[in-house]
């Protein structure tokens, strides 16, 4: 068997997000898509596994996923005949040979994500499906000054969805940077892990501190609080985009 | 009666273009959203005159229109009543009261447009309907000294599709800028006025001279042939934008 990497562009809108859901027949995700134009290039029953679980409308610049395959194609004829057959909001921008040992999950180190928001009057038609919509402008500096406390390592219970907390809520955010002009605020975060909603809810509850709903230092009291209703809400998944996932 | 211009932009993915169409009951086009809301504003009947008609698929950052009203209602209330209840792929950016002489149409002096061309292996899935796709470079220095043919006062009765030609077609393009870089070329086109799908043709037969297709020069001779069939194709929609639109 090979293994085969792929690095994965999509349009998040019209998924039920990356991961392939077992027990509901309704959902369209990712990982299906790609199934299905894999499952038919050999005639074999292939499993992708995708670097991170992306969540229902959210988008990527370049997932990394992997699969095994008897197939002898090239990798650059696996990734025509996937281009060729997937829908046009899902892209393979690289194919290439691993060792049989990497897997795209287990072996992911760190993932960075972008979040868009849009400023003004009236929103832009063109990026409305790819942009959190704001009227007011937020104060950036004050959201600067709060993104300082969730860097480093926390446990990201208040910043969390994830409804079974066995494992350890701690996580590293390695960096959260924010720029903004007049017309948009682009907040890139880069973390060891994240859970479920934290990259929303973080940005979400920044956007609050902005609009001056609390302040800077309200970030801290909600880290520690480890409980979810004390931090904002999830904004919306159509402004977030996974933008690398990087290996060890 | 008061006399309301509007700024106007516009994704036209979805659109039979601007114009109303009487003889067409299928079509969809903006001008009949725009009317539609308009007339339930005040219950009267509204026409809604555009600076330019652009075509099917064309989008617009900046499309000029004006309309006749006894509507006592402020223009931003105007404008926020309009952003309120037409479809989200239209936005109206500024209403402003003008003179009961201004009419949107006959007074444009001058129109500025863009075509947008993505180059690649891989289309990105983000800008598909925004762009052409080309997945071979095109010479752009080519494209450029092409350029330069279609630049002043010209009979472009090659590049256009009108198909009743009894007015002049004489035309004056005053710019035709390319620029480009390893991943798009966009191109602008400042001109008086142009004929049905005389930028798209234009834009056609420059991708035509960029693919090495013709040369730079053969551009003058299509144009002194006055012969549609010897310019090049009527390039895609999607990737055409009106940006500007000048009075007098």
């Amino acid at each position: 068997m090979r293994n085969i990497q792929l690095i994965i562009e999509y349009d998040g809108s019209r998924y039920d997000g990356w991961q392939k859901q077992a027990g509901n027949q309704k959902s369209i995700t990712i990982q299906d898509k790609l199934e299905d134009v894999l499952n038919k290039m050999e005639n074999e029953t292939v499993t992708v596994i995708g670097a991170a679980r992306t969540e229902a409308g959210v988008h990527a610049y370049k997932q990394v996923a992997s699969f095994m395959t008897n197939s002898k194609l090239k990798v650059y004829e696996i990734k025509q005949y996937l281009n060729r057959f997937l829908p046009r909001d899902i892209a393979v921008l690289e194919a290439l040979e691993v060792p049989e040992r990497f897997h795209a999950s287990f072996n992911a180190g760190s993932f960075e994500y972008e979040y868009k928001i849009s400023i003004g009057e009236v929103p832009s038609v063109f990026e409305r499906k790819y942009n959190y919509y704001c009227f007011k402008r937020p104060d950036i500096a004050k959201m600067k000054e709060a993104a300082k406390y969730l860097v480093g390592k926390h446990d990201f219970k208040a910043f969390s969805d994830n409804k079974r907390m066995k494992k350890s809520t701690e996580r590293e955010i390695y960096s959260l940077e924010i720029y903004g002009d007049e017309k948009e605020i682009v907040i890139t975060v880069h973390g060891d892990d994240f859970w479920p909603h934290m990259v929303r809810i973080m940005v979400g509850t920044l956007l609050d501190v902005g609009l001056s709903k609390i302040e800077p230092m309200d970030i801290k009291r909600i880290l520690e609080s480890k409980d979810r209703d004390k931090a904002g809400e999830t904004i919306e998944a159509k402004g977030l985009f996974l933008t690398e996932v990087h290996y060890k």
